[in-house]
């Protein structure tokens, strides 16, 4: 078949060291990224400081983001999504441990 | 508070005579969107045929896409993602009737 599905919550790895981030689909200056943690957080004093704008959606899960600029916590549930534009630095400071919690990404 | 978070399954209108279709985050050549169907699917004989490539995930619900090059169905559930390369000309064929289907389509 020309056009194959694939399913967001299959082909995860048991077991998860860190954070688990594939490539689901992209061209030069987009990129549409699933990213699982189990519990994992961004390690203390860490801040994500990107140079493209992020779109990213809780599909699964929940979590909580933290953001340098004022300090701000967002809560994270099944269908929140947030725009992260570039420079915004952030961390990822709690997920919840039990269950998986997935996310699509969307750099650009 | 200055990085607002919305959710996908709010602010959807009671009623839909057809698809409902927002943009969610976009820049130049990029475009992401929330489209929600209740039942509806495309007209009798219509095919999308976009300029763009589509990824689409169905967040919530089900439907079956058809596509013409090779006349395959895909059966879609939640997590479901595939990728349109442009001109490939497809078409909702039904979504489920009594519940919401909503979808994340990134065009890039």
């Amino acid at each position: 078949m020309k056009f194959q599905k694939e399913n967001l919550f299959e082909g995860i790895p048991a077991s998860l060291r860190s954070e688990f981030v594939d490539r689901l689909a992209w061209r030069k200056g987009v990129r549409i990224e699933r990213i699982v943690s189990r519990g994992h957080c961004s390690p203390a004093g860490y801040w994500y400081d990107q140079a493209e704008t992020e779109w990213v959606m809780l599909v699964k899960g929940a979590a909580r983001l933290r953001f340098e600029a004022d300090d701000s916590v967002v809560e994270m549930k099944a269908g929140d999504h947030i725009t992260i534009p570039p420079r915004s630095r952030h961390r990822v400071e709690w997920t919840q441990p039990k269950e998986e919690t997935v996310w699509i990404a969307v750099f650009y």
